[in-house]
């Protein structure tokens, strides 16, 4: 019998789509003994993962429920097949990314503020300043919004998520580059060597990047210093992708704007400089994570299940840290 | 020579588009002198455009900018031909009211009061909770948004901006209905007669009708009450369209969300319990006015001029408030 090994306090209701026919190994979180399982179901990130690890014996397949598998590769065998969560993320991280484009560019946390000091500073606050003032983009309001229609967007990272914004970006008539490790054709992709040609010529930057040696720190002073002014920088890949130090920089010099799900580090501390950095707008890492996304999750993992035990070949193995 | 008439301060640059064979009559906003204008392009609702109006003799069409036309009806003889914007807000408000649907869906005014308060509340800040919790849902996260995917969304008013909404939420993968004065087919446009049996089967009812005295207080007390628990309310018509004492009820009750731009009064005072209602987003009645707008709003103020030379059927000619 196949054992499928899960967490000892996983909800019930996530293991419904389970085939009846394996057994279920619900794993302690402290403990020293042995448990045989062969196929490991770990849904979230856990620092003590590889510790468990070394208590499981026979274990065939790991299955992450992350887009990312950087906490995984330092400890496990290469004999063992990872299967990673591509693909079930795309519809709330992208999700989140459309949210954060479009509320950066609507100026919602400066509205958001403005509204918690209970100050109207719209339209009909000022009763004509527009017309009073040369350049008709200023003087009717203190805060005014960008249309998102006709700017230029920049996907690094362009993966199943990164799909999964170009296709919600569509209707707003937006231009769209895209950038990945490798060039691609169909829709034209071009490789990361590009970035620093690219960036000048984006209004908006989203990075999407797995989290490997090579898209450590990414995002740094040259590449903040390559953005458009004004331009939105948004991170929804993981921390360490931006250079701190340098995107704080460039937000306290009023160069770009930024949407962050992901820091670093993270937690944020609340005495870091990041949460009142101007024109900065931050979520606790929850792009990916929505009710939907869990039982999304658990979906794809009794799916994998079932062609572990039909013999077929499984979705989603992890060949190397690729993007 | 044909005669257009604008305001006293217009910006010259907003002008530039306007065919050079006709004459521009700057407008006072003070005075008594009467003056001859053929053509008179009103940008922005103002209180005095009716008397203002009785200082211009001859004048054959009142463009105005605005979509809704509630401000000017009352004071213009019915012989002379009122043009609105229909069609020139279709963008910049389609983009707030996405914004306002993905931002409400993700808790994003949430977020930004807890970043204000410097404060990580997301994944990593729990270690496991999601697991040790009854139920998938709750547990990790001390606020969890929604997934839009599988929402469905009821427009009610689906004129030109509601077909720009219904574009862009498109690859979302939500269910639409449709809701104006008189049914259609092709698409489906149900009677606001249905507006009761619609509003229970929606998670997110978005007005966006004009002000009318059909449509004033459209959502009270027995609307709400009709709405899903949780269901969110998006008001990007005018603020009279829902009864706002009502609204505060509902809220309070935590019977529904509400993303507003247009409120009732406005603007909102200080002391008003609108600004404070739980999960309630206000933006001051900026929606419609982005930078780019203003520039496409004279543009086809400046097109219509064009036709108007020409003898050519002007556009959005209003018959009756219709919608």
């Amino acid at each position: 019998m196949v054992r499928v090994g899960v967490d000892e306090n996983l909800s019930p209701e996530l293991l419904i789509d389970l085939p009846s026919e394996v057994e279920i190994v619900r794993i302690p979180r402290n403990g020293s003994d042995q448990l045989d399982v062969d196929f490991w179901i770990l849904p979230f990130a856990r620092r003590d993962a590889g510790d468990t690890f070394t208590r499981l014996r026979g274990v065939k397949v790991v299955q992450s429920m992350m887009a990312g598998v950087d906490w995984i590769l330092p400890w496990l065998p290469k004999d063992i097949t990872l299967c990673d969560g591509r693909g079930i993320h795309d519809i709330s991280t992208s999700e989140w990314v459309m949210a954060a484009v479009l509320s950066s560019a609507k100026r919602f946390p400066l509205y958001r503020d403005l509204q918690s000091l209970r100050e109207w500073s719209g339209q009909a606050a000022v009763a004509d300043g527009f017309l009073n003032e040369q350049g008709a983009q200023t003087g009717q309001y203190r805060i005014l919004g960008d249309d998102l229609s006709g700017k230029s967007v920049l996907i690094v990272g362009f993966g199943s998520i990164g799909a999964a914004i170009e296709a919600r970006l569509a209707p707003f008539g937006v231009t769209i580059a895209r950038i990945a490790r490798s060039a691609r054709e169909t829709p034209t992709v071009f490789s990361v060597s590009e970035l620093h040609r690219l960036l000048p010529e984006a209004d908006i930057v989203i990075a999407i990047v797995p989290f490997t040696p090579e898209t450590e720190k990414m995002f740094g002073r040259r590449e903040f210093a390559l953005m458009r002014p004004g331009a939105l920088f948004i991170n929804a890949a993981r921390g360490p992708v931006a250079d701190t130090d340098a995107l704080i920089e460039a937000l306290e010099a009023r160069k770009i704007r930024a949407a962050l799900d992901v820091t670093d580090p993270e937690p944020l501390p609340p005495n870091h400089p990041l949460w009142s950095a101007p024109n900065c707008f931050i979520t606790p890492h929850i792009a990916g994570s929505t009710p939907e996304f869990i039982h999304r999750a658990f979906r794809f993992g009794a799916a994998q299940v079932r062609r572990y035990l039909a013999g077929q070949p499984l979705e989603n193995i992890v060949s190397d840290a690729g993007y």
